[in-house]
């Protein structure tokens, strides 16, 4: 992030904080109020800061992670889909994910039973008990396990058939995930999942990221996953603000239905997420279709 | 815009140029490579500037208005809803709309038999055709007709029952645009639509300007519109990168149903639209139907 002209607005004074997408020539930023926290941590330093519209700010080196205001978006969208999808998700595991709001709205499934979040950086996970307090609030849940450890080794040591759902909720394909996004790293969940079971990952922005949409795609096929989908959403703190997760599906021939009448009748509530938004996100522009062949 | 940090790539230096939202606490930027053009008209500054990833950039008054890269987003979603929802869209004014993307859009249903483009400025037109020339490709097309007047005169003075949709593809609601928000402005558009004919308003970001959008749509309503619909659609170079058009239909109760052949069968190529879109577009998430109460 790079600093920029402070400005005097009554009694606080506020920067503007901007983060340089370089590979995508654009940029989004936000006005702050100052700097809450700072660690650097084993893996990589995180900052909070206070803006004056959107809550907090978490960076981890440099590149924006989430907001107060706008992560439900995410959250929802890497969640949701794949668990009204599964006829019945007992076992889930998410990799990364260490601000826990994944892990959030995966607890409110109740017919989840277990769900452990294996994040490399306990770190990423004091910072959002102690600035994202909410995204934190099932973290006691009994059914909840969290570890901090190596999320590649976790998936390769994962009992065969153990796991329903896999959730790669990670940082960018650089540095510390970049093992997140290949082959052997989905071979490791395919073997993990029981037949039916379903990978999420993140997977960047369709609008300047098809590239990296199709390797990844391609990179999960050659794994043995035999149905994917990538569904698009809004997210404003991300590049282009239009972000996607990516659903892979084992020994199924399809992602476009899904349990409808438990999405109309859930009970618990979301903000984004309904079963007509889930419907909707199954569709793609023309421009999505042309590289997919769909 | 704000510029900042000069860098060097090789034989070009470049610069990051940001739009900083204030009432959003946000901001979008780019990576420059140059100022390309500058025209202070009698009405605002227009600037062009050369990009290193979204071609090039057209500011008014330092606002973000469009780049080559995704202007496709909005001008497809302010266009083709609307004219596939329509039975029989003959009669087409577009009020703003001076970069000519919309009237290419509109230009490509052969239904189509006259659109008026009504800007007040002349140059952002001149600056469309110097700048963005695939946008003005169809302004030579028989059934186009430009206006550089004043929009709101226009519609005022237009004969009763003559025109089928009018597309308000305007700036933010300050300045020059104000005036195309308000119930004087959108009761003389009742007065010159034909029955069934649609409005189509450019409705600012759901995720930041909930109040405006439910303003807007209430002058709408009190305005004598009989059915509303506000349709999201990503749009990366304006705040958050999700945006939306709302439409609103004259003695007629809805705006759900559209010409799904027609739109199925489409003779044209987008972009972005395609019949599955349009329906997905209709579906609103849960944050917004709590505030539409749908």
């Amino acid at each position: 992030m790079t600093d920029s002209s402070a400005a005097s607005t009554g009694a606080h004074s506020t920067t503007w904080k901007y983060e340089n997408f370089e590979p995508a020539g654009s940029a989004i930023g936000y006005r702050i109020t100052r700097k809450l926290d700072e660690v650097q941590s084993p893996f990589q330093k995180i900052e909070i800061y206070e803006t004056t519209d959107w809550g907090n700010l978490m960076l981890i080196d440099g590149a924006v992670m989430l907001t107060t205001r706008d992560n439900f978006l995410y959250h929802e969208m890497m969640s949701h889909p794949a668990l009204f999808t599964h006829d019945a998700p007992k076992r889930v595991v998410i990799i990364g994910g260490g601000d826990c709001g994944t892990l959030r709205e995966v607890l409110k499934h109740p017919d989840v039973e277990h769900a452990v979040q294996c994040d490399i950086d306990e770190q990423v996970t004091r910072m959002a008990e102690k600035w994202f307090p909410e995204l934190c609030e099932s973290n006691h849940d009994p059914r909840a396990e969290l570890l901090f450890d190596d999320g590649i080794a976790y998936m390769r040591n994962c009992p065969p058939e153990s796991v329903d759902v896999v959730i790669v909720d990670s940082t960018d394909p650089v540095g510390p995930a970049e093992g997140l996004f290949n082959e052997a790293f989905y071979a490791s969940c395919l073997k993990a999942l029981r037949p039916g079971g379903i990978l999420v990952q993140q997977s960047e922005s369709p609008l300047v990221h098809m590239g990296l949409i199709k390797a990844m795609r391609h990179h999960m096929q050659v794994a043995g996953f035999s149905a994917l989908r990538t569904l698009p959403f809004p997210q404003p703190c991300y590049p282009t603000g239009w972000w996607s997760c990516t659903l892979a599906r084992k020994g199924a021939a399809e992602l476009h239905s899904f349990r409808e009448r438990g999405a109309q009748s859930k009970n618990f509530p979301t903000r984004y997420y309904n079963v007509d938004i889930h419907r909707a996100a199954l569709v793609h522009p023309e421009f999505m279709r042309e590289v997919f062949g769909d």
